[in-house]
């Protein structure tokens, strides 16, 4: 089969081996991918990954190895941390958490950047009907945004921030939005500001916010040091500042403002799909305009370039 | 009056002007003054304050310039932050982040290591009759231990780490064991570890601890950035870790744990006075233990040289 695998340099293969279900596993044909920055960082060398990339899919499942075939022939998303089952994170639903886990095209598990994927039965849910893969290809990231409310009580009187216009920001405040809270989304970039503006969210030039400790929650997913320091900066004294991407300072970090204004830092990551699934269901939020390139499987390493390109926003790539 | 005065050099004074306290402050005769690292930190930039030195003290009421003179001839503490009174970080009795306040030797108000200091008469709590004034000294830092119970909430079945004994450390596991949480101290000298274990506190020596991710709640205390990732190291996925101390990383940090584990940092500084003098008042602590040192307001340069040796824990002086 067609895949892209990261080994050194990234390539798409034609001639990959098609992968076969374990017990307890589903066989999926692939329809939608999405690329995440995650994808780009793992071919900087994040997390040692070697395999076929991508953990962003909507697919229809072909075969299934478990007596229970309730989804064969649906079209499912897919949850991407594949715990052991048996340990307290597992037990809690927090199967990322797991020390044994995998992670679909991240970590010991082979990715969904190819014509077929398997993933376990359960860590599958169905599309519904009126969610499109063009949508439902943005279930992971968009699980990823409601996990900050999973994390964190944020009481609807608060102000809360959102730093990055990104693709992860975007998403991120839209959602915090839909769920009644009052939320600013800063960025750089008018054309990806107007995206969430047009959905109800406020929105702000950096260039044109006073940087003071205004907000009670600033999320920050610029994934850049500066950003994290300008989040810090808009922090209220007993704020709390909510880490979406893992970021490293180069050169010295401080931590000194983050004792001295008592700051609550919490590192955020995956969240679960169900909240997801129904918030695109609902229609409460509109992620189609964040696509910014649709690529065929074929053309997939143009879409890795286009991806780094910061114009872009979502970059998906179909399979045919 | 004697006071200690930092100003690029540390120095005693002899002749240093004695204060006169404003409409609503109260002056107060120092009796017994503790060092804290924070001092140190002062005498090496910290804050680029300069003035009388000192925030930890107690001492006799003198002289009221309010209405109120019920404290007059009482033996006292004073917490050290003075807000304008007018913010609604006052109006939450946390003048410790009001913008404008000031903070005792440590920000815009010339501390307690001199024979006189001024507070303003509200900072200003009576100490009990059956706490000494060698107890009352560490209500400061006891409050700041204390801390972290008003700004987390830890059950008592998880499990706490708190890594670092010198005075802070020891204090703080003093302080959650006496609430009934399950506290093992952690630390590098014997001598240390053991005034914790006298008291009922599991110890351990770092040597001993094999690091890996099992405590819920982890403090740092250490003040180091090694002690910092140590402690990082120790916590748990979705756990808490809290930085009691204004630690700088002088290379690179990588915040990809603190994303990948959804860990919780909490930033912690002052707390409220009543609670720890309460906490003495119970006796269900023995600070004394922890004085490894006591000097005359006149060898006050000693003193602070003593308190840079690891060997010594908590240096306190005397005003004859």
């Amino acid at each position: 089969m067609k895949a892209v695998v990261f080994d050194n340099g990234l390539k798409l293969e034609t001639n990959y081996p098609k992968p076969t279900p374990q017990k307890g596993e589903a066989l999926i044909k692939v329809n939608t991918i999405g690329i995440c920055n995650t994808d780009y960082e793992i071919t900087k060398g994040y997390m040692g990954y070697k395999g076929i990339l991508g953990h962003e899919f909507t697919g229809v499942v072909v075969e299934i190895n478990d007596e229970n075939k309730s989804l064969l022939n649906k079209r499912v998303v897919g949850e991407i941390n594949c715990g052991c089952g048996d340990c307290e994170w597992c037990a809690q639903g927090l199967e990322r958490h797991c020390p044994n886990r995998s992670t679909l095209g991240i970590w010991q598990r082979e990715g969904c950047f190819a014509e077929y994927v398997c993933l376990p039965v359960k860590n599958l849910l169905e599309i519904p009907e009126n969610v499109s893969d063009d949508e439902a290809v943005f279930v992971e990231p968009l699980a990823a945004a409601l996990e900050i409310l999973e994390q964190v009580h944020i009481p609807p009187y608060k102000r809360v921030a959102v730093l990055g216009d990104g693709k992860l920001g975007l998403m991120i405040a839209l959602a915090l939005n839909a769920a009644g809270l009052d939320v600013v989304l800063i960025g750089k970039h008018e054309n990806k500001l107007q995206i969430a503006k047009n959905q109800g969210v406020k929105t702000k030039l950096l260039a044109d916010v006073e940087i003071k400790k205004e907000f009670d929650f600033v999320v920050e997913a610029t994934g850049s040091i500066s950003g994290f320091e300008t989040s810090l900066a808009l922090t209220k004294p007993r704020g709390t500042l909510i880490l979406k991407s893992t970021i490293a300072a180069s050169k010295e970090f401080n931590f000194a403002p983050v004792v001295v204004d008592e700051i609550t830092i919490v590192g955020s990551r995956c969240g679960q799909f169900a909240p997801a699934l129904r918030l695109l269901e609902s229609k409460r939020i509109d992620v189609k305009p964040l696509i910014s390139d649709i690529f065929d499987l074929d053309d997939s390493i143009a879409a890795f370039e286009r991806n780094k390109d910061k114009s872009s926003i979502k970059v998906i790539v179909k399979v045919k």
